[in-house]
């Protein structure tokens, strides 16, 4: 951290595998640290130290505002921020206060909820508010690929409704904890084969289930390559995904919010739908979501 | 074992998690012994001493032939039994020679495998061998519940046609491993959640994907009972299931081979469809269909 560049408060992105604070001055981030102390591994007495870890240098002169969002303020979290039902905007000016030490103020942004379906989300409420504060006015359909992916409705700017599929978390578990990962190619990827099997799944959803051990099959009785298995194993899932969310994207103005090859893998399966969505970049989101909670806050106050 | 019954031949069940042997005189059961030295946990060394650790005492006056079906005679176990293409007969007169010291002969049974969709089954052959020993002249579907639930059309006798799905192994990684095992009671059952959420997949079967978390969410939200949530993440995989398996159940003369809770499952999920499987058991079909395969190796040779 440069002498020179004086944070005035700390942001806080804390999922369930992973904490990263941010020290900010402004929306600008002078300083970052890491590490895999997520919500998922700590217990109650455990936040506060694995926190100060990361942030003690830059609170050596004196407490900086904390501003955190995700896990952390989920029931087995640090504390629980209670779930703000939509339709509402993403944010809110109220945050729940963690018990810190020290003077030390921790704000946690909350969750959003649905009840019917119901659902919830923690955390891309934060990045849903970013790209707003990103792309002003921005109404349609936004799309956050991950463990479960979550698609959001917006119009002036609340969250309408919202949806999550859990799409990336069954891809790990058939990919590496099923029968399935003996025929599969742990990075390996294949575009015509993912195209397929998206357009077979998207065509007949109902016949996803008998699709499934084909992959293990085909391995076995005709030598099929792991890579073309895997991106198989993910144009299936992607595919019921998509069949399953068909009112979110079909005819929407669409964003997704993500990097990477899960998020290529969601374009790609959209444009083969005649959907395009623009894409967006979810650390830049988190930021100004988090930014935009933090300017909340103290205009609240 | 009673010493005025001798055995004349030895049956095993050799699966992946399991190995059961029994001491057979004719199709008579006169002893049994069982390990959980399943071929999953073995190497080619170790599969000679985890069946001679139960059968020692039945071969102490001299060798007897030994019949084995299942994953033994998988590429990774014992010795491989090639699998034969259907349409055949469950069974055939040729067996492998599995490599045994001082003169044991163990002969294992071939798996069958489908060229398109590309399928296969090793130890589902044998049970399907045995029920038709049981119920000579039946035509028509069989489902077979398990880990990887196979449904077979049987007709004069041969295996037309099979199809696997990965329904228990999904449930259980679903309901062990994911997110959702926070909210499902690892016993618990009802009946109304089950056929709900059957009917609801068979309806619209494009929703599955959209479905599964909203288990997670109904218990976060609402406090949805445990059992409630198990019995629905049951009911929507196997409406999944039957939903990509209509072809082979729908006006079909049908049995339900398995006991227990997983085929109660089934069978009340078919039964929701106006589709009436016959109950069979799957331990007298198993030893049937050695049985039978010990009959055919012997006129053969």
């Amino acid at each position: 951290m440069s002498a020179s560049v004086s944070p005035d408060w700390i942001a806080v992105d804390w999922g369930t595998t992973n904490l990263r604070a941010f020290a900010m001055q402004g929306g600008t981030v002078v300083d970052q640290a890491q590490s895999d102390q997520g919500m998922g591994g700590l217990t109650t007495d455990g936040f506060e130290p694995a926190l100060r870890a990361l942030i003690s240098p830059w609170i050596a002169a004196g407490n900086l505002p904390v501003i955190a969002c995700g896990m952390v303020g989920s029931r087995q979290g640090w504390v629980e921020a209670a779930y703000r039902a939509v339709p509402c905007t993403p944010l809110d000016t109220v945050l729940t206060r963690a018990p810190a030490s020290g003077g030390l103020a921790v704000h946690v942004v909350s969750g959003l909820s649905q009840a019917a379906p119901p659902d919830v989300m923690r955390g891309e409420e934060t990045q849903i508010a970013g790209f707003l504060q990103l792309n002003p006015g921005w109404d349609g359909v936004i799309c956050l690929p991950g463990t479960h992916t979550k698609w959001a409705h917006l119009s002036a700017g609340e969250v309408v409704s919202f949806q999550t599929v859990m799409t990336g978390e069954l891809f790990a578990l058939l990919g590496q904890s099923s029968v399935l990962r003996h025929s599969l190619d742990p990075d390996g990827w294949h575009d015509a084969a993912f195209a397929e099997a998206v357009g077979d799944t998207m065509a007949h959803p109902e016949r996803l289930a008998a699709r499934l051990f084909g992959l293990r099959a085909g391995q076995l009785l005709q030598s099929t390559d792991g890579a073309i298995a895997r991106a198989r194993l993910s144009g299936l899932l992607i595919g019921s995904e998509l069949a399953a969310t068909k009112a979110y994207w079909l005819g929407q103005n669409l964003a997704i919010l993500g990097t990477g090859a899960q998020a290529r893998a969601y374009r790609d399966a959209l444009a083969l739908q005649g959907a395009h969505a623009i894409p967006a970049d979810t650390d830049r989101a988190t930021l100004a979501g988090l930014t935009a909670a933090r300017r909340l806050l103290r205009e609240a106050t």
